[in-house]
């Protein structure tokens, strides 16, 4: 059995921790408990918003706080990170250079999966307005050819994102992400789930062009570095 | 905001763990990830199977590695402990004697709330052949009155079991768990769900009697004790 343990900075938010604790359950071939992958998860309420702190400026910084739980998790045996949060990837330097066990990127994976793809250079990004606002996508994928297409109602967008920190994943947020998708995606080679929230309203859309879900990329690479 | 840390020890299995913590997001009255319950999980898949000790007497004792959990988890800020598998409250003692934070019972939260129910002596249980052997529930609801009535096909209660613990949570396996319900249900006055396996299956399950599922009243003991 791998010693390797998984280690969560959880919480941002919850829902989304969840959706991705079950799609590593889900794509692990196992047939009884023991094979599982070993989690370590702090799902933490107490990290500042990232979208207050990046788009309002109004709240605290939330490095502090993500920098504790990464090296909580380190000290409870965690022997790598992993960050179930796209806008929280803004402050990722600061908590791989905390820690001594790396942190697998979700930004990196997402980007990495759509020069595989190979798919074109216009990429749809869904993601929340703070990731628009840093480039935290758009300068990843810029080295590589790839531009970011923005939705044209990106309100509509963060109304979603919002609803399911409040708990709405019902059917019809799902069809309100797959109407945005679908205008988004006339204009774009590829479109990219790259918001947490969106993944968890997202299972089984199909779109005409190919979709990337940055915590699919996640799921996997988790999978794969628990050995 | 409340200092309350709930420590769950978990992966037994983790499916089942993964369902507590949606109970726990979803009964949460929140409308932002600040007002969730503040969550240390550790999913282990190296704690011992709990049937192969108590059924087979082919395995190791996990109660070592469910003891060094539980201080884990304690040493990581957990402020109190929850296990979501209902046959591993076998060990629960040995884990309370080994920490100095309380451990929510999750058998004694089932018992009370059937007391609460009074729904009358005769439980029917669906719950692992270890919990039926060891008495885990029937001792601990005969000073209240109540026995314990054992499903006629319980070796289809553990294939279902087993099943979850596979991967299978499907429509299937969700109708053959209602089918045992309500051929239990005609012999007593109330159903205990006491297996976590069982309880991913056991969503939206309408019963003649009343139904009890222990993940439930452990969820809704979470939750207060977080504030």
């Amino acid at each position: 059995m791998s010693r390797a343990v998984a280690g969560i900075i959880g919480g941002m938010g919850p829902a989304a921790t969840v959706e991705l604790l079950q799609r590593i359950i889900a794509r692990t071939a196992a047939t009884d408990d023991a094979e599982h992958v070993h989690v370590l998860l702090e799902s933490n309420p107490r990290i500042p918003s990232r979208l207050a702190h990046l788009l309002d400026r109004s709240g605290p910084d939330p490095t502090p706080e993500l920098v504790r739980v990464a090296r909580n998790l380190e000290a409870g045996g965690a022997t790598f990170l992993a960050m179930p949060c796209n806008t929280a990837h803004h402050y990722a330097g600061a908590i791989v250079a905390a820690v001594g066990i790396p942190l697998l990127d979700m930004v990196r994976l997402a980007v990495t999966r759509l020069c595989t793809l190979g798919a074109g250079g216009r990429v749809g990004l869904l993601a929340s307005s703070a990731v628009h606002d840093t480039r935290l996508y758009a300068d990843a994928l810029a080295p590589h050819g790839m531009r970011v297409v923005m939705p044209a109602r990106q309100h509509e967008v963060m109304a979603l994102i919002l609803g399911v920190k409040r708990g709405d994943a019902s059917d019809g947020a799902r069809a309100g992400l797959e109407a945005l998708a679908a205008e988004l995606g006339r204009d774009c080679d590829a479109i990219l789930i790259a918001c947490t929230e969106l993944s968890v309203l997202a299972t089984g859309m199909t779109m005409p062009v190919p979709v990337v879900d940055a915590l699919d990329e996640l799921t996997d690479a988790i999978i794969a570095a628990a050995g």
